[in-house]
């Protein structure tokens, strides 16, 4: 039961939907950073990744994140591979492998979530 | 924020840790049958998809299903499936296309434990 306290140390105020539109705009934008550095390391490098991972995930729980933004930023990544790619006359078919990656996100980020419910609730 | 009290009312007498040995196996055989009705009606029939994903995300937070176990779920069905398409001799590769349902089933349950974390911890 130890651990869970940490969870429950979240900070409303830092919380996406309350923060001013500026400051809304540079945690996503840092968001999305950490979540190409999580793409391009998947496949390549395992250590890299799993740090841009955790860092993802840690951000998105203490800025109580909605789901729908992870799977926005996810998207909006491959999309943006995807347009390079095809301007670059390569293929672009492998970028579903990457749909492990965001599997990954939200199987830590909703364990994380989970177990921060208090039990007696 | 009407809605959140929905989600507190969880019963730890009902969490899967919590329940004696065969009905464990009861609920996890349960949850078989629902994510199993859920690949099969995934591409073809929109309303079943969805009904069977609300069932198996309510039944999954209701159990506090630890998220392992629901990747092992989808694993454990898709390579059942693969094995039987190739005793067939069908294509086998389009299954990584189900990894779209586990997505949209973490989607879902990630944002219901969201939104059960009391605001005020």
């Amino acid at each position: 039961l130890g651990y869970l306290g940490v969870f429950y140390k979240r900070d409303p105020s830092r919380f996406l939907a309350n923060l001013p539109p500026d400051e809304q705009r540079e945690l996503l934008r840092s968001l999305q950073r950490t979540y190409r550095d999580l793409l391009i390391s998947y496949f390549r490098d395992p250590a890299a990744a799993n740090q841009a991972l955790e860092s993802f995930v840690n951000t998105a729980f203490f800025g109580d994140l909605p789901i729908t933004r992870t799977v926005e930023i996810h998207m909006n990544l491959i999309d943006e591979f995807w347009k390079q790619l095809r301007l670059e006359g390569h293929k672009n078919d492998f970028l579903q492998d990457y749909r492990l990656a965001l599997l990954d996100v939200m199987a830590h980020l909703c364990e994380m979530y989970r177990r921060s419910i208090p039990p007696e609730v």
